[in-house]
């Protein structure tokens, strides 16, 4: 276990899996179940650092692959880390490169994401495969989206890579499937990923916390292997990563195979993180989720409300600013929201921004995501401690008023 | 005069037309010399209205063009006016939107900017303005660069439109010419400013103060006619229109022109803004500046440093933040200012987001560019109230140590 690093369960549901926590880091703490927004490189899309502090951004989550490829760990380093360098004193996680390298090739080729029958047509692309990335049990080489070059990493230079980014905690090099991929196939890659998790701990900095990576496809004697050998090394944290099947039952039935094994320790799912999944991941136990979700989907218009202002199930829980029924709204984009977007701006203004392509919109969307996401968890850690989690979810879920 | 405007001289330079003023509204002051940042289609590219308070904006520019056609006056005026829409509690002033219904067409066309010989190679395309706008003595038909429509503007629907925006301080509608016309257009066009502005007075909604427009080309005579008539005038304050001639020196020597003759009401220069420009026409007599140079040259990755820094004239008072000699330098943009990119981010953290054309760039270097010319339009009143107005141009315009 990393110095400077400790988890404690401060309550559990009597009824689930969810439990509410603290991770202690030097950088400061990280209440669970969080949400911890994407930096992918060193900025969380269109907010300043300054919005992190005053938006209560406890921490963040930034990605090794671009930082690795555009930026370089080594200039990082030199400008004192990627706390300094880009002015945030929050705990950062960073991934550990692979799953981009293996997304960005394979993944975006397949036309899939974490959970694969979102598009469902690119079977035809898998000799493609061989053309960006080359798998061997050393580690993984891949043609750069950012320079169209051949890169090389394993588990000793992704281990070294987020040390020179000074990072709090680390990932585990690993594997990731695809769905698309076979029995045997996610076999060999999980038995990969365990040699690389032994590797990634002996070569990790010390003063980073690390997370194994829990890998094993869609398939519950391989997940159930995983969970046992990853859990079985001391890494600080476990992760559990994709592919998580074609659907989110399958996912839930991933989570429902896996986090019964573990143990204490805190529990990370990559790459996760819609409104629902909030609260059936947090119900089958996991502590702390990164997601480009909610950022992403400020840019593209999309926009949080709750239950209490008409979001459910059924819309996602968000309106569409761009429509045309917000064109004189006066109201804000969630009359409940105190988030600083809500505060100054109406539905109007918000969607002639959008509408006129303007640079200051993307700001306010983002804010008002981010906000949402970081207050949806503080009132499940509220609920858990309450003993109402199940009520909150239900009122959410359901569109349902919670009894009491 | 409308109720809720005034302004006051509070000292004058001894040897040159420089003078320390406020503007009083019921939405606050304006202290002068002062820079009006441009807020096209009610937003600062990139700032949201929490921005411009923290920054210590006193006033924005609105481009009256851009609201009529893109979301209309109409729905801002139900949306509560211009203040509410866009949640700024300062004095706005309003363009009449004569200006871009010709620069748009016929300037763009043209290739000229309110200085014509930046872009010399448009004379051909004097023909193409029978199809893009049509100036009649009722008003200026022309066709949409938004909706591709044809509209058409007088003065006294530029009045009524800015009239429903509700900002604090409207223009005259006006004809702006090209470096390009001649003589006898330059005199016609005049002759129509002129009558439109007597319209413009007569249709103006007395709670809105407005300013008359100066025009008359590069055309001495035609100056200082165009300047006796519309001071005569009842309006709040005048403005300065283009076409200011072909270069740098013409515009001085149109100032030359124009400001003795004036009298005391506040002085507006529409549309010029780089450094040089405040120094040489605060010297001229300029109370107020509006232009999209500053935050337009942020976005490009232009910002400004200060003499103290190395900001001459030579640099423009600016360095190109995506220089490589800048990818590994921890200093911030100009170690002399305050502003909160300054006190956040390092150059090498601006170039990587610049670089990765990273949305918060934008912000993060409009703040530092808005910031830079209120300190120095700060600095300015200073050394005019001080009698130090000279020494301080000579210390930016020569780069020298000015004397005590």
């Amino acid at each position: 276990m990393a110095e400077h690093f400790s988890f404690e369960v401060l309550k559990r549901s009597r009824t689930t899996l969810a439990r509410l926590g603290v991770i202690r880091t030097r950088r400061g703490i990280i209440e669970t179940p969080q949400f911890i927004p994407v930096a992918t490189v060193a900025s969380v899309r269109a907010l300043g650092s300054d919005d992190l502090r005053a938006l209560g951004v406890q921490a963040i989550f930034a990605n090794t692959y671009h930082l690795h490829l555009r930026t370089g760990e080594d200039l990082i380093r030199r400008m004192g880390g990627l706390h300094r360098f880009m002015s945030f004193d929050g705990p950062i996680f960073t991934d550990s490169g692979g799953f981009q390298a293996f997304s960005l090739g394979l993944g975006r080729e397949h036309n899939i994401s974490k959970i694969g029958s979102i598009f469902p047509h690119g079977r035809r692309s898998a000799e493609r495969r061989e053309n960006l990335t080359r798998i061997t049990d050393e580690g993984v080489a891949f043609k750069s989206l950012v320079d169209g070059g051949w890169h090389f990493i394993d588990p000793r230079s992704a281990m070294r890579i987020q040390s020179r980014l000074g990072s709090d905690i680390v990932m585990a090099f690993d594997e990731c499937t695809s769905p698309l991929s076979d029995y045997d196939y996610t076999r060999e890659a999980m038995e990969r990923t365990h040699r690389w998790a032994v590797q990634s701990l002996r070569y990790h900095d010390r003063r980073q916390a690390i997370y194994g990576i829990i890998q094993g496809g869609w398939f519950e004697d391989l997940r159930r292997e995983s969970a046992d050998f990853i859990k079985s090394l001391p890494f600080d944290g476990i992760a559990i990563g994709g592919s998580l099947g074609n659907c989110k039952a399958d996912m839930h039935q991933v989570l429902e195979w896996v986090v019964p094994r573990l143990d204490a320790r805190p529990r990370h799912l990559l790459g996760i993180g819609e409104i629902p999944d909030i609260f059936e991941c947090v119900e089958r136990g996991i502590d702390t989720f990164d997601c480009v979700h909610p950022t992403r989907i400020a840019r593209r218009g999309n926009l949080y409300i709750s239950p209490a202002s008409g979001g459910c199930l059924e819309n996602k829980f968000r309106i569409s600013i761009k429509s045309s029924v917000f064109k004189d709204d006066k109201r804000p984009v969630d009359p409940r929201c105190g988030c600083p977007t809500c505060r100054m701006y109406s539905r109007a203004y918000l969607r002639h921004l959008y509408i006129s392509n303007e640079l200051s919109y993307f700001r306010a969307a983002t804010v008002h995501n981010v906000y949402f996401m970081l207050r949806l968890m503080e009132s499940i850690r509220k609920s858990i401690r309450s003993g109402k989690f199940s009520a909150l979810k239900r009122r959410w879920m359901k569109g349902e008023q919670a009894p009491g």
